[in-house]
C-alpha cells in the first residue's frame, strides 16, 4: 500500500471529506455498535430511519429549504430526471424553455423531445461550442411555458451560471449535479432541483431531487408509480428500497459541511481554490482557460495546453499521476485538461496541482 | 461496541457474507493501494471497469448465462422492473400473462395496467390469500401473450416456486429479487430475470436484469432513453454513472459465491439450513407455519406462535432481539414472524435461533 498522498480531481464519482471517509469504514461492519453494518440494515429499521431523516434535515438546513418544497432521495442519477422532470411536470399544448449550454442540458431536451414535448429554445449555446452561456439575465421566457430547464454547471465545457435567469411566472427547473451546496442558492426561486450527488454530497447512487409541493400534482394518471415525484413524496422516499448506503454517506457529507459552517464557508473556500488554480493557468502563458472568462466554473476547470497540444497534455495527465494527481483528463468529448475542485477537494490538493503546474511549464515550456 | 455475536433475519437488506464485509472494510479508503476509495474513483476509469466486469463474468459462471442474454445492472430496484418490463416489452393488442402470488406480482400487474397493456390473469393467488402456489405446472398460457410474469419467492407469504410453469412459446419474465443465485435455475427457460440485489448477491441501490437480446429490440421509440433496456445493453450498464459502490459489493459477494463451489453448493447449504429451521417450527407444537408445506420458501420462513398470539410474537421479537437474533418480525402486511435465510446466513445462525425457539417455547408453551 503506498504512503503517496493523492489529490484525486475525478469529475464524478468524485473525492469525498477524509473524515467522512474514515467514519464510514470505521463503523462499516458493526454500526454504532449494533452487531452488523448499516448496510445490511432493513430500510424500514429506526437505525436507517434516523440516518435519511437526518440526511433531509441537513438538506433543508445547508440550502435553507422551506416547507413548501419536498426533499426526496431517488435512484437513476440525473439521465433518469432528464425523463422525470417532463412525465411529471409537461403540459399538453404548453412548450417547455430549455437553455442548452452543452452535453446535459441537451440530453434534457432529448427526452422532452422524445415524450412529444414542443421545445422553445430560449438559449442556443451551440453556435460558441458551448464555451459561454452568455448573459441569462437578458433571456426571455414565454410566460406560458409548462417549465423552464438549466444545468446550472457544464463539467464538460467548465461553464457555469453567475446569475441564474428570471422566468417570471414559469417554474425553473435546474440540473444541478455538479455544482450543489457549492455556493448558497435561493431555492425559492426554482421549481425543482436535481443533482446526482457524486459529485459534491455524496456517493453514485443517490439523486437529490427538491421539488415545490405544488409542482408534483401535475403529474398524468399514465404515468408508471415509480416514475411519479408523487409517490415519492407520499413514502418520504421509502416506497421501495433506496441505495441505503448511498444516502447514509450522503448524510455523512451533510453532516461534515455543517461542521464546516454551512454552504457560505464551503462557497468562500471554493471561491478561493478556483480563484488560485485559474490564477496560476493564467499568468502562466502556457495552459490556457478554453472558455469565456466570464463564467468559468468554480468546480470543473477546463484548460489546455497551448493552442492544444495532445501529446504535451497527454504527458502532463501521465506525470501528474506519477506525482499522486488523478483524474486530470478532460471529457472525452472535447479532449485537453480538466480539474474537478468539488467541495471536498482540499486546499492542500489546489496547492500540490498549481505547484506541479509551474514545473511542467517550466520542464515543457 | 457490543462483543454479541448478532445474526441478522431481516428481509432486505439483509446480511452479507461476513468475509465480504470485511474485505469491504479495509479497502475502504485506499482501494488496492491507488490511494483513494472506490466509492471516490471514476466509473470511466480502469479500476472499476476492471470491477463491473469481473460482477459481469461471476453472474455469467454462477448462472451458466449463454451469449444470447445480456446481463445489465441498474437503478431502481424490482419497482422500477415492474414499469420498464411492460414499457419494453409489451405489444399492441396483445395480453400480458401474470401469476398473481401476492404483494410484488401483484404490483407488478398494476404498473402494466396504468401503462394500459391487457391483462390474462393466468393465476389468482388472493382466493387462497396467497398461502399456496398450487400446481403451476397446470397453468395454460394463451401462445399469443406479449410474455408472462411471476416472482419467483414472495417474501411477505413465505412461499417459493418450486417447479417454473411451462409458457410454450411466450417469454418468461420473473421477479428474483428474493431468491436469485440461491438455487440452480436454467436460464434459457426465461426471456428476462430481474433482482433487486439487497437480498442474496449484495447490498440496495443495483437491480441485476439478465435479458434475452432479441427481447431488448420490441422497445417503441417513445419510450425515455434511461428506460430502454437497450440503452444499457449499449452501453455495458454505462449510459451515465450507476451505483459503483453497490456492484463493486456485488461483485465481491459473486467471488465468495464462486469460492463456496457456486450456486450447488450454496444451494445445498440453504436446502439444509430451511429443512432444520422448519423440522424445528414443525416439531414444536408451539410454532405454526403459514403456507401451504408444499411450496415453501428456502429464504423466508413465515410462522405464528398458535393460533397468531399477537402478545407472545411481540415478545418473541423483542427477547430474540436482545439474544442477538434481530429482523424476526413477520412484514407489517401480514404480521406474525419471519425469519430470512438468504445465502449469506450462515449455519450457525439457523442453530442459534432454532436454540432460542425451542427455549423460548419452553418458557412459554
Amino acid at each position: 500500500m503506498s504512503n503517496q498522498v493523492v489529490y484525486n480531481f475525478n469529475a464524478g464519482p468524485a473525492v469525498l471529506p477524509k473524515p467522512v471517509m474514515l467514519k464510514a469504514q470505521e463503523e462499516f461492519v458493526n454500526y454504532r455498535g449494533c452487531g452488523y453494518g448499516l448496510v445490511e440494515e432493513s430500510h424500514r429499521s429506526p437505525l436507517f430511519e434516523e440516518v435519511i431523516q437526518a440526511a433531509e434535515a441537513n438538506v433543508r438546513k445547508l440550502m435553507g429549504i422551506s416547507d413548501d418544497y419536498e426533499v426526496l432521495f431517488l435512484q437513476g442519477g440525473a439521465s433518469l430526471q432528464f425523463a422525470m422532470v417532463p412525465m411529471n411536470l409537461m403540459v399538453p399544448g404548453r412548450k417547455i424553455a430549455f437553455c442548452d449550454t452543452g452535453e446535459w442540458s441537451h440530453k434534457a431536451m432529448k427526452e422532452a423531445k422524445i415524450l412529444g414535448a414542443g421545445i422553445d429554445l430560449v438559449y442556443d449555446g451551440s453556435t460558441s461550442n458551448f464555451s459561454t452561456i452568455g448573459d441569462p439575465t437578458s433571456w426571455t421566457f414565454q410566460q406560458d411555458a409548462a417549465y423552464a430547464h438549466i444545468c446550472s454547471n457544464n463539467t464538460i465545457y467548465g461553464t457555469e451560471y453567475q446569475t441564474y435567469p428570471d422566468t417570471g411566472a414559469v417554474p425553473l427547473v435546474a440540473d444541478m449535479s455538479s455544482d450543489i451546496m457549492s455556493r448558497v442558492v435561493d431555492v425559492s426561486r426554482f421549481g425543482l432541483i436535481f443533482a446526482g450527488a457524486q459529485k459534491n454530497i455524496g456517493p453514485a447512487g443517490v439523486t437529490l431531487v427538491i421539488i415545490r409541493r405544488d409542482l408534483a400534482e401535475r403529474c398524468p394518471e399514465t404515468v408508471p408509480t415509480m416514475l411519479r415525484y408523487s409517490t415519492h413524496i407520499k413514502s418520504k422516499s421509502l416506497f421501495n428500497t433506496p441505495s441505503t448506503f448511498s444516502i447514509y454517506m450522503l448524510r455523512l457529507v451533510t453532516d461534515w459541511m455543517l461542521e464546516q459552517g454551512g454552504v457560505p464557508t464551503v462557497q468562500k473556500l471554493n471561491e478561493i481554490k478556483a480563484a488560485r488554480l485559474y490564477a496560476a493557468m493564467d499568468r502562466s502563458g502556457f495552459y490556457r482557460g478554453t472558455c469565456d472568462v466570464a463564467c468559468r466554473s468554480k468546480m470543473n476547470v477546463c484548460f489546455r495546453i497551448g493552442a492544444g497540444d495532445e501529446d504535451l497534455e497527454k504527458k502532463f495527465v501521465s506525470e501528474a499521476k506519477a506525482a499522486g494527481l488523478i483524474g486530470l483528463k478532460g471529457h472525452r468529448a472535447v479532449g485537453g485538461l480538466r480539474a474537478s475542485i468539488y467541495n471536498a477537494m482540499p486546499l492542500a490538493g489546489i496547492e500540490a496541482l498549481t505547484t506541479f503546474m509551474a514545473e511542467f511549464a517550466r520542464r515543457n515550456g
